[in-house]
């Protein structure tokens, strides 16, 4: 099968890859579509150390399974299910588990990728397969008011005009009638503009710790610091973005103000399809470009560019 | 009166100084005991740029106001009142505050102390003034149940067998049947060892992402990471003690493991006071030292020392 692959020189396309190899209770998903994400860009600057096929956002075809022939998306988190963490019902979190694309598991730049069946979840037939590729991202963006209660009065804060910036700012602007969107890119703004949300530069925001919630979507060691100065005493910092190495800080601001830090991962993809089939959110206008599984490796460099949303794979153009 | 001055050149005695002025509202309370806190020692160093009569751990009898003739305990924050903060509930984050000992407002290594009446409370006559004097540091330590949920059967880390450390490791363990204390000092251990508690070490704790709270008590920038080691995905860390400056740290454990980082400060006074006043905690034990006020320099040196937990000031020997 053919394959974007990250080894010691980069990525490049493989050609002739041999299918992944399928463990007990996996399903092959034909990809059929496959999203770029930030991470994949981290960890071609060498984040996790990963080799392997990139890639985690997908939407493909089940070829076994109970799902045989069904459009299908999956969560990314490959966990053993008998461990302490399994059983107390954190799988996410499992410490043996492998991640598609991201921790040794190959992931969904390729003909086929292969899930773990506990992991998919059918696509509603009214959600197109480009809608469905957001799931994952979306289900993430869905985790911050899962961990974090979100009053309709809140003042909530969103840094980040980006790919997952947008999602959540999205996400969020159901919870509250108080959402700000704060970015560095007029054009992405102007997007959510159109969407109804407000929007204001980075730069033009005060550190007034005025902000009862704040999201750090910026992917930049300069987002917590940023947050850090516009939360109120006692407000919440959720932080959605990891920076990769060590970072320096002054951590005192989180004490005398007595701020809350909550780091947010992966989310529920029940809910995020349920928002997909609802139309609740608008995926489909992130969608900056998108190229043949061919060239890949031109996708991720062109998702590298500003300003770039969603750079999508077509795996099978066919469907 | 006599007070113990930080200035440019360091902490120096002052035989002269003239009593606190006293602003509207404000209380002179006559000092009978302090106590000395890391955050003393820390303000010598710099932090915070502090000029002025240290001190903020005291028992006096106030001079005038309602409580006139009793002895009492003050709240270290001075707050407006009247701004959005202070009317949200959130007295002691007021902006426009000043400090007891700590921001512009002098404190009480000294003969007098002027305090504003709200923030006092009266000491009950069956609570010795030498645990009074623990008030604060035992205000600090409930503040941690009043943010965080503890449940019986929570797994809680305390890093830290300093004061605070002590402090916190003795009201958590009211909380929990599963607490630990981890420290670098046996003796101090021991002591906790006597009052009941689990201690170990802190280079014998497993790495091992098994506590659902930890409490970092270390006032060192180990602690965080340490305590990032030690906690379970979705678990809390508690950052008790501040850490002058900036530090560096890798933070994509935060986010990968979903923790929960709670700042932590000043807490509730009544709490405290009704513990000592049922001998729910042991205070006394904790008393390594005292000065008379007039040998405070001698007093701060001796309390940077090991194994050093609480050094007193006799401002008022006669009480």
């Amino acid at each position: 099968m053919r394959a974007l692959v990250l080894g010691a020189d980069g990525v490049a396309l493989h050609n002739h890859r041999p299918n992944p190899t399928q463990e007990e209770g996996d399903v092959l998903v034909r990809v059929l579509r496959a999203g770029i994400c930030e991470t994949d860009l981290q960890l071609i600057r060498g984040y996790m150390g990963f080799r392997g096929v990139l890639g985690h956002e997908f939407v493909g075809v089940a070829q076994n399974g109970p799902l045989a022939g069904r459009r299908v998306v999956g969560e990314i988190n490959c966990s053993c299910g008998a461990c302490a963490t399994c059983q107390s019902g954190l799988r996410t979190h499992c410490p043996e588990r492998t991640v598609l694309g991201i921790l040794r598991h190959d992931g969904a730049f390729a003909d086929y990728v292969a899930v773990p069946a506990r992991n998919l979840h059918p696509v509603p037939d009214s959600v197109s397969t480009d809608a469905a590729v957001f799931c994952e991202p979306l289900a993430a963006a869905f985790q911050i008011p899962a961990q974090v209660p979100i009053g309709r009065s809140d003042r909530v804060v969103v840094l980040g005009d980006g790919r997952l910036g947008n999602l959540c700012a999205q996400v969020l602007s159901r919870c509250t009638a108080h959402l700000l969107v704060a970015g560095k890119h007029p054009r992405k703004l102007a997007q959510l503009k159109r969407l109804g949300l407000h929007t204001c530069l980075a730069t033009d925001l005060p550190a007034d710790h005025a902000a009862d919630i704040v999201v750090d979507c910026t992917g930049s060691s300069s987002g917590l610091p940023a947050a850090l100065g516009l939360v109120r005493p006692r407000g919440t910092v959720v932080m959605k973005t990891t920076v990769a190495g060590e970072q320096t800080l002054a951590l005192a601001p989180v004490i005398i103000n007595e701020v809350t830090l909550v780091g947010s991962r992966c989310g529920p993809f029940r809910r995020a399809l349920s928002a997909l089939e609802s139309n609740d959110v608008d995926v489909l206008s992130l969608i900056s470009a998108r190229f043949p599984l061919d060239a890949g490796v031109d996708a991720l460099s062109h998702a590298r560019t500003q300003p770039v949303l969603k750079v999508l794979l077509d795996v099978d153009a066919g469907d």
